[in-house]
């Protein structure tokens, strides 16, 4: 019998892996270690959890422990992996007793994923002060902010759960006002959901707009949903330190220009500026890193170092438009290289395909879409000379009650006319349309190409000309020098 | 001054022609004849009219007379083009007076759409019978469906309008009980409209699923979605006449065996049994006609007469997954050809682009797409060798509410893995998600580079794995012999 396939992390890209490879292989062991107590959650439905929208923790946990002993993965929880010996073939696992032992690997996949960035920010034991991007915290924040005489403990349903930080969260007096700081996925999806618990909420972005990934357009456009919704928007405004010592008092912020502004009194804040990959267990192997500092993989997943693999949040992946490394931490990535992973290291050699760093976010009734390079920044910096159009067209018919003001950016190259990167914002299914783009981004496609695809047309979900038909049609009238 | 650019028919691909030529060659002249007075209404629109969702007639129009007269456009209403001379470059036009003249052209633009066919249906002197393709019987039936009492004459706010017929319709008694012959999108879209009138809707279809082209697993849940909603469907009934001589009284239907079943007692009967190309003008030119006895274009829309182009419902167009000549009437198809026509007259060669035979329609809360080659019948006409597979995957995060089974089917040619067609139902979102697939196939992608798409990945709008994605994974899996 050979060594086992070893997996570093029980979430998405290793669960995928050990799962895919245990059905291709069924005859060589696998086994996954996890450092903590959760495994397999929804890291993106968190906010959606705190909202309330969501019922129960236990909704966000797509396998228990349970489901995965069924599949005939060996899963140790509590076992982490604190050095790698490339040479011997072997991981060093530290238990959370503090034991250590040594584990031989045939194949070794990391998908050890990231964790949240606080910047300049300590969160560390002040009281109403969180960054999100693990369950716990997800769920002490969810008990912070009810009052403690109405708060549900059957909402945080998961045994991993740490209770005792619930608890003490739980018997907190509630919050009040919120400061939400950094204007990402992460603080436009808390901000709703902080909301919708009745907060009063701030929302603090360095940068002049929101969601900078996602361009001007829709940075706008969410902004302007945020504050109609109740939220205020404070935009080329960065938060300079959290005030309080044991408990949170307030924000200190700048003006944009250097100066101290207004500091704003809260009694939460949620620090969402970043994530970065964990690598710390490769250290001293040579391991090649990449861009992000993540571990630099192939097109099968493949690290610099001998059947050691690395997918996820950990891993960088070749961007489809630049033909260049990467590396964006999202959830797709993160199941689809594991699941090719899982395939490969059981025989089946398979790609884990590029990505084109697509991604949609909701923010109350406004939904948006990117895909490829949107800022010029990005586009220049991979050798393009970008041309862009914004438009605004309707996601219906003029006729049909319902249509909305879609806004779709389209981002060429001059010289080939090649689509390199798009955004649309709206609130009638504008985030799902996102994917044709990303279809013709995939395809390199050009935007005269673009502007002959034949979308569907139905007066109720689409006019004659798609947005993203019309943003093709004045994009390319722009190349044409029209 | 050269001979003008003369367009026949002034709706979507003959006033898109008109335009686009106008702007790129503003020293040259245009005329469009136009045999009625309607001009550039949306015929897709009319369903959603007669159900009252849309409040006025002149919703519909996309430009009125007046419009086009700015856009200095010449048009000719009540003009019909009854002859074409290619060897002299004439045209013969007939006024509703009856008087006739010779029209020289330097280009000429055939873009006469089609009309209802109405089988073996004489719906002709019939109160209460109707087929639908033009916005006078839209208004009759509007009229119709009213009591009189209760009718609006506001609604056919269009002085085009036919105005005794609407008088005459609306003085009739309101009608209780529907026939829709024909389940394609005009008696789905009917169904929904007549519903929505508060009438007991029967909707009758030959074969055994609704909506043929979009496939059974389509067919069936559209036709479950229209019977909670209260429409009784008889597929597999074929109707065998129209029951009444000068007021409908009844349809007699078929068994599907050939035998008579119980006649139906209706006050109200709509014949959607398809259209048919109009092409009498071009009668002796020795013009060819190709599929569905449509003119046959190239891919610059002409036809096989010099300087004669033809777009819109009355041309053939190339399919993107064949190659080969195909015939679908559709509303993208005709403004695109009409707008790369104008072009091309003006001097700026331009492609009326394939065509995929993308469409969506709506049921009630049912959305549904479908493009390519759906049905094996099609795709083994074509030389393919049709693998397909139908998956149902949530339309968004399991723990996100609103999440609603969507079930994809993905068809694929067994040799190349070339991925040939496919469709799209749910409640959530589903319709748009064809333009996902019309983008593939158009750029011939195989299943696996399917599977690999980087797709939007955000819990209140799709799940890690889009349907698409899912359906992907299983087709793959079953062309990998699985």
């Amino acid at each position: 019998m050979s060594d086992p396939f070893v997996v570093v992390g029980a979430d998405a890209a290793g669960l995928s892996a050990a799962s895919k490879f245990r059905r291709e292989a069924p005859d060589r062991d696998v086994v996954v270690f996890e450092k903590g107590r959760w495994i397999s959650y929804a890291y993106c439905g968190m906010p959606y959890f705190i909202e309330g929208r969501v019922e129960r923790m236990s909704n966000l946990l797509s396998l228990s422990p349970s489901d995965v002993d069924e599949r005939g993965i060996d899963l140790r929880r509590g076992r982490e992996v604190v050095a790698v010996d490339p040479d011997g073939k072997t991981v060093t696992v530290e238990t959370t007793e503090g034991d250590t032992v040594e584990q031989a690997y045939g194949d070794l996949l990391v998908a050890t994923g990231g964790r949240a960035t606080t910047g300049p920010f300590d969160v560390e034991g002040v009281d109403g002060a969180f960054t999100l991007h693990d369950m716990d915290t997800a769920a002490a924040i969810d008990a912070y902010v009810a009052e403690p005489d109405a708060y549900d403990p059957g909402r945080a349903d998961v045994s991993a759960v740490d209770r005792g930080r619930v608890e003490r969260n739980a018997a907190m007096t509630a919050p009040e006002t919120a400061a939400i700081v950094g204007g990402g996925y992460v603080g436009v999806e808390m901000a709703e959901a902080l909301r919708g618990r009745g907060l009063d909420v701030h929302l603090f972005q360095r940068s002049s707009h929101l969601l900078p990934p996602f361009g001007e357009a829709v940075g706008e456009r969410v902004a302007d949903e945020l504050d109609a919704k109740g939220v205020t928007v404070h935009a080329g405004t960065p938060v300079e330190e959290l005030v309080g010592d044991d408990r949170i008092e307030g924000v200190a912020v700048g003006d944009g220009s250097g100066n101290r502004g207004d500091p704003l009194s809260v009694d939460l804040a949620i620090v969402g500026v970043g994530i970065r990959p964990n690598t710390e267990l490769l250290e001293g192997t040579g391991v090649g890193l990449g861009e992000g500092g993540a571990i630099r993989t192939d097109e099968y997943g493949r690290t610099t170092l001998p059947d050691v693999y690395a997918a996820g949040d950990c891993a960088t992946a070749i961007h489809a438009v630049t033909g260049e490394e990467a590396w964006m931490p999202l959830g797709l990535t993160a199941n689809r290289a594991g699941r090719a992973v899982g395939s490969t290291v059981a025989g089946n050699r398979s790609p884990v395909g590029d990505i084109a760093g697509t991604a949609a976010v909701k923010a109350f009734d406004m939904e948006a879409g990117r895909v490829g390079l949107v800022e010029d920044k990005a586009a220049r910096e991979a050798g393009f000379d970008p041309v862009r159009e914004t438009v605004t067209a309707g996601s219906r018919s003029g006729y049909y009650p319902g249509a909305s003001p879609t806004d779709v950016t389209l981002v060429a190259d001059r010289d080939s006319g090649r689509v390199i990167g798009g955004s649309i914002v709206g609130p009638d299914r504008a985030a799902v349309r996102i994917d044709t783009l990303s279809t013709a981004l995939e395809a390199d496609m050009t935007v005269a190409e673009v502007e002959r695809l034949d979308l569907a047309y139905a007066p109720p979900f689409s006019p004659v000309w798609d947005p993203v038909l019309v943003a093709a049609k004045v994009l390319n009238g722009t190349l044409d020098g029209d």
